[in-house]
Parts: structure tokens; C-alpha cells; sequence
């Protein structure tokens, strides 16, 4: 068939390809220690799935409100609230198929043709796909590398912005860096957004994956609430990727178009899973602390590994399940010429399988340093050490 | 915040309103006959929750393939084959959170701004709304009555093809009118894609709740499955609404730009509801044939108390949840001028809740019969003798 011209525009999650020669080396035999993953191999803690079990059998089987239950809006709104300081409610809250939706319904709802919107590269890919999907211009910002993690390039952000700067897109508890943004960063971000009538997404689908330090949303600065759109999920605190369940938190008027968007697009979030979501706020914690507990074991566990290979160096970022080591020495002893060399010499030579900065975005201008993103959510602390370990010895060996 | 100027273009589900006022009425302490609903008041079989929950506890809460895992690709695949007499695999395939998302990315895929789409007005209001939303033009086409049931107005599809017709959505086994096309209607509708070069949406959510006859899709007519996109849903044949569960069935290319659609709107649908949905499609049947059981028998309730009110007649269609009586007859003795004066008296008088023919657009121009939607998937039989009995002594006692 003949595709519509926006198809061109569409982009895609490219680390997909990645799992599928992972798992095609599995096939034949090897082992795989898998570091590509955005995805956890713990379980749901099971009082969420008791709940949501008990909510099928109970018959909430059935068509429910668009924008949400109103006790899932209504959780999500105190817990948000409470996490964050701010004064909100159940009309701030549009319930969501996962998080990931919340991206396209910000930009649906805010963002003309033709707009400029900031995005984080090294980012999250589905960004970029779709601001350029919509009509608008995908304009990237990047990091730079600090005394503890990544800062934002914030000399590049306050570059980027022109008159047709619309919204600027920050996700701290960065995806793939594990950046987090110290206070100041954030206060200079607001107060850009604020000078320049720019809107936010917060993307906070790490929020809760936090191991230390306090917490600080952009969305709770002077001015920052009416102008900021949270995207919240479920996925990564209580391990619940494959659920699909996640929510979009904003200014009430924004949220309504958002709750529409649901109605044309899905009609609604799967009505039982709701109900796993309520217990997953209210409910005992104990699950969520027990994943937060094995995600820190295994951050210890890999930045170690990986700062004992030569020509490699890692943060050890304080928030997320990813780490994004300097590889740029050891993909030279190797005499990997490109990317994809040292990620396919890596599969090929020690089983292990990651993701690199150019599944995250394009390089930009002056970007002379190289970067592979180290997912540690779905491989646990003995594998991630002898993974580690062969990689280690692999590139020691060159 | 200030929106998007193509927010002004989104339409909804007006529906909702009458759900609304429909609860208003019954937490004054009135009873109420829900006839408005296109919910379903019937469980989910157990058979298909018990895949459900086996799936979540064997720990399929994680991510699943974009387009849907495997084994659902390949039953839906198989069952459509089945079903139309068609020759499919897993990659025609794409799985989706409900029927819904194969309207936005179906028109997303294929279709450019500035294009026209035909469809179906009355009809699901969704149609509309995302042709407008996504900068397309669209154009209605009627129903004419029929001997038996409603008929195409073809002459009003013929006449307003144009050069920038780029696709027509059709929905046999209609909401809200509950027709059913006869072969020869199909056929004519297919050779007129065929000589326009028209792509087709066949929105078959209500294929599987037929009563009658023999299924005849467009799809499977000759040189149409190159130019057809089936919407399926698991949604009214298992009951399960709110389980949000559906699928894309067409061209290879076309399914792999939705299930990239997939990627960038929503990741992948719930995956162990997936494993529910290859429970539905190939387990034990005896759920799906008793829920059809039960349709029918509250359909020949329902139809005959219609057809005892004065001033009220209406088909008995051999398929859908739905019946679209014209009750010009009846809004003359009650002295309702216009629709909304009808539906809430209607409501006041009787309890009985509805929607009319504006919840399914806009009146065309020389529309001069009036119908109203008496869904009777919500309400037991015994309950839709009872409230039609009370519509009717309104009516003849005006």
C-alpha cells in the first residue's frame, strides 16, 4: 500500500534490533549476559497482582471513565502531591496505557507544525521520533560530563532556543546517562521555560528508582506546575513494564485534552489493571523497596566491573538502572573502528549484549568521546559480574 | 495552557453525556434502564481470566514484542484466515490495546492531510473525529431503509468519490443501525475501490455477534485484501470491553508501519492479557456461544417491545447489540421537538436511557426521519421488557 508521507518521518526504538542479535546468539548455543535490556527481570510484587486478580474476578471487566477510575486519578494525584509538594487532584491526572503514551499526547496537545521542541540526544528515541512524526522540529541538546554524572549542555539548550522554541522535553533520572540534575540545573532550566513561555515535559518514568539523595521536580518550581506536563509509570517501581499502566499529571485544561486524546485513540487503560495500580500507591510497599534494594546491589556490582577495565570509566549515577560508561580507550585497544564493531566484537567474543549512544539518538557536532549504555534491571549481580568479568578480560587482552 | 491549533479539530464520544446524565438520574433514587450503554453487562469467560491470571503468575509481566507476541499473531492470523477465507500469517497481524487504535493508525499510515475519507454517518463517532483531527477531510455517507434492514446510500458514496478519495470506512454489522450488508452491496462497494483506488478500513468489531447468515467480509473479495485493513476486537465476542484488547489484520507492509505506530505511541499491549486473547481465540468456545445466546434472546425482547410502541418501528437486524428504531412517530405524540427533548423526557418519564442519531453525527442534509440507539448489550431481558413497557405507556398515553 501506498504509506501516507508522515510515515517517512516515523521513527522506532532501534535497541530492538539489538535484542534480536542477542538472542539470535543465543540460539546458536552462547551465552548471553543481557545488558541491552530496558526491561527488569524481577517480578510484580504480589499484592499488586493479587489485586488485579481480585478486580477481573470482582467483573471490572468492562468499559471505565476515559481519563481513568477515579480512585487510580485520585491516588496517583495524593501520591504525586505528596512525592513532589504540589497541590493536585484527580483532574490533573489522566490515566494512561504505560507511560510512553504521555509523550505523544503532550505533543498532540501542545505543539504545532512547524514548532521547535528541545529534547534531550543521548535520549530516549521516541523523543525525537515523535516531534518529527507531528510536523514539528526535533531540535537535540546533549550532556556534558561533570565531577559525579552528566550535566545537561546548558549552553547549548539556551543556544537552541528561538522564537519558535516551543516546549523543551527533560527527562532527569536520565535515560541512558543515569544523570540526575542537581538542584541548580533544574532552578536554571525553570527559569528558562519561564523567560521564554516555554512548555515542559517532565519525563519521570525513573522518579521512583532513586538510591539516595532527595528528590526535586521541575514541575514543583515557582510557576513550573501550570506550564508542566509529568509523565508518571508504574513500570519501573513496581516492575511493571509489561502491564502497560502509567499516567499523565498536569495542569487540568492540558489533562483534558490528554483524557480525549484517550477516547480517540484506546478508549481507556484496561479497567482490572487500574485496580492493580491503586493497590500498587496505597498498598504495602515492601515489594517496591525489595526491587529498589536488588537494583543498588547490582549498581555497585557493575560500576565496579566496569572502572576495573582498561580504558573504560563510569559514573556511579545515584537514580535509574543505567549506567553509560566512557568506553572510548577500550573500544581503541580492541581496534573496534565503530560503534557497532565494538558491540558486535563484544556479542561475538564475551556474550555481552548492549545498547550504544547511537541507539539513543544521533552524534552531534564535537561529540569526540563514546559512550554504551550498561542496563542493569534484567541480568542479576552474579551474572553482571561474570558478564563484566569477560568483557574485562576480552579488552584487557587486546 | 495554550493548545495546539488541531485540538480544535478532535471530537469525542458525545455518548458520555447521557452515561452521565443517566447516573445523575438513577443517585436521585430513580431506576434506571441503561439502553445507552455499548458496555456489556455479561463476565469475561473464566476460562479466558484463567489464562490471564496463569500468564501474570508464570511471570509474563514484562515487555512483549511491539506487534504482539507470537503465538496471539499467529491464532488471530489463523482465525481470520478461518473466519474469511483468506490466506494470512503472523506478519499481517499487529496487536492492539482494544479495536479502537487500528481507526487513528490505520488513517495515520495511509492517509495525508489535505485526502478525503468517506465514512459512515450515523456511525461510530471516532471516524470522524480522527480523519478531522489528523488534517483530513471527511465526507459522510448515509443509510437508506431497506426492506429488511438499513441499506449503503450508494448513490451518496458514489457521488461524493473524488480524485482526493484516498479511503472509505466501512462497518458492516453497523453501529448504530445494526445492518448488515447483503453480498451484492459488498461486492459494489469493493468494485468501486477497486476502479477508484480507495485503501478500506473494515471495522468488523461486531463480526463474531451475528445471529444469521453466512459472514461475507470486503477483505476477502478478489484483488481487496492488497487494499483492506480488518479492525478485530476481542472486546464484544468475549466480553471483554474493558480488557482492551484488539488487533490490526492486513497487508504485511502497512501492519508494519502500525506495529511501529505500536512502538512509538504504546510499547506493546498488556502482555499476559495477550495470552488471555490466544485463550479466547483457540480454547473452549462455550463462553462466546452463550454471551451470543443470551444477545439474541434480549434482541427478540427488545425488537418486539419496539415494535408495540405507537408511532415506533424498527428491523430486527440479524447481528450488532444495537437497534436504530425511527421514532419520528413517537417524538410527534410526545410533542418532543427536537432529539435532547425526547431523550430526557424519556428519561424523566421512564427511566429508559438512550442515545439518538446525533451521538453518531451530524444530521445530513434531507434527513428527515428521527432514530434513536437501544443498545441491549447492558440490560437483562427481563429488565428491557420492563422499561420498553414503560417507554410504551409514555408514548401511547400522550
Amino acid at each position: 500500500m501506498k504509506l501516507a508521507d508522515r510515515v517517512a518521518r516515523l521513527g522506532t526504538e532501534t535497541a530492538f534490533a539489538v535484542s534480536a542479535e542477542a538472542a539470535a546468539h543465543a540460539a546458536k548455543g552462547n551465552t548471553v549476559y543481557p545488558f541491552h535490556l530496558g526491561d527488569m527481570n524481577l517480578p510484580t510484587p504480589a499484592n499488586v497482582q493479587e489485586a488485579a486478580i481480585a478486580a477481573m474476578k470482582d467483573g471490572k471487566t468492562g468499559y471505565c471513565p476515559n481519563g481513568g477510575i477515579p480512585a487510580l486519578r485520585e491516588a496517583l494525584a495524593a501520591e504525586t502531591a505528596r512525592s513532589h509538594g504540589m497541590d493536585l487532584g484527580a483532574d490533573n491526572v489522566a490515566i494512561q496505557p504505560g507511560g510512553k503514551p504521555v509523550i505523544e499526547k503532550f505533543l498532540l496537545a501542545l505543539v504545532n507544525p512547524g514548532d521547535e521542541v528541545l529534547y534531550p540526544n543521548p535520549g530516549f528515541p521516541i523523543y525525537e521520533s515523535q516531534i518529527e512524526f507531528q510536523g514539528a522540529k526535533a531540535v537535540p541538546y546533549g550532556f556534558v560530563p561533570g565531577e559525579k554524572n552528566f550535566l545537561l549542555d546548558f549552553e547549548a539548550i539556551e543556544r537552541s532556543i528561538t522564537p519558535n522554541t516551543r516546549a523543551i522535553i527533560f527527562n532527569d533520572l536520565h535515560n541512558p546517562t543515569g544523570a540526575v540534575s542537581p538542584r541548580e540545573e533544574i532552578e536554571a532550566l525553570a527559569e528558562l521555560a519561564l523567560k521564554h513561555d516555554l512548555y515542559v515535559l517532565s519525563d519521570e518514568a525513573y522518579w521512583d528508582i532513586r538510591y539516595e539523595g532527595e528528590p526535586l521536580s521541575i514541575a514543583s518550581l515557582d510557576g513550573m506546575a501550570e506550564r508542566t506536563v509529568i509523565l508518571y509509570t508504574f513500570s519501573k517501581k513496581f516492575a511493571m513494564t509489561g502491564w502497560r499502566l502509567g499516567g499523565a499529571v498536569g495542569p487540568a485544561d492540558v489533562i483534558g485534552v490528554i483524557a480525549t486524546l484517550n477516547v480517540n485513540e484506546e478508549s481507556c487503560t484496561n479497567h482490572f489493571v487500574q485496580w492493580a495500580g491503586v493497590e500498587a500507591l496505597t498498598g504495602d510497599q515492601s515489594g517496591a523497596q525489595e526491587i529498589l534494594r536488588v537494583l543498588r546491589e547490582r549498581r555497585d556490582v557493575a560500576v565496579e566491573a566496569l572502572n576495573a577495565m582498561p580504558g573504560v570509566s563510569c559514573y556511579s549515577p545515584t537514580a535509574t538502572f543505567y549506567l553509560f560508561p566512557d568506553v572510548t580507550g577500550a573500544m581503541e585497544r580492541v581496534g573496534a573502528k565503530d560503534y557497532d564493531a565494538f558491540r558486535l566484537g563484544a556479542l561475538e567474543n564475551t556474550g555481552c549484549s548492549f545498547c550504544t549512544r547511537l541507539h539513543f539518538g544521533r552524534a552531534l557536532p564535537g561529540e569526540d568521546r563514546r559512550y554504551v549504555r550498561i542496563a542493569y534491571s534484567g541480568i542479576d549481580a552474579d551474572r553482571i559480574e561474570e558478564g563484566l568479568g569477560r568483557l574485562r578480560d576480552w579488552v584487557a587482552s587486546a
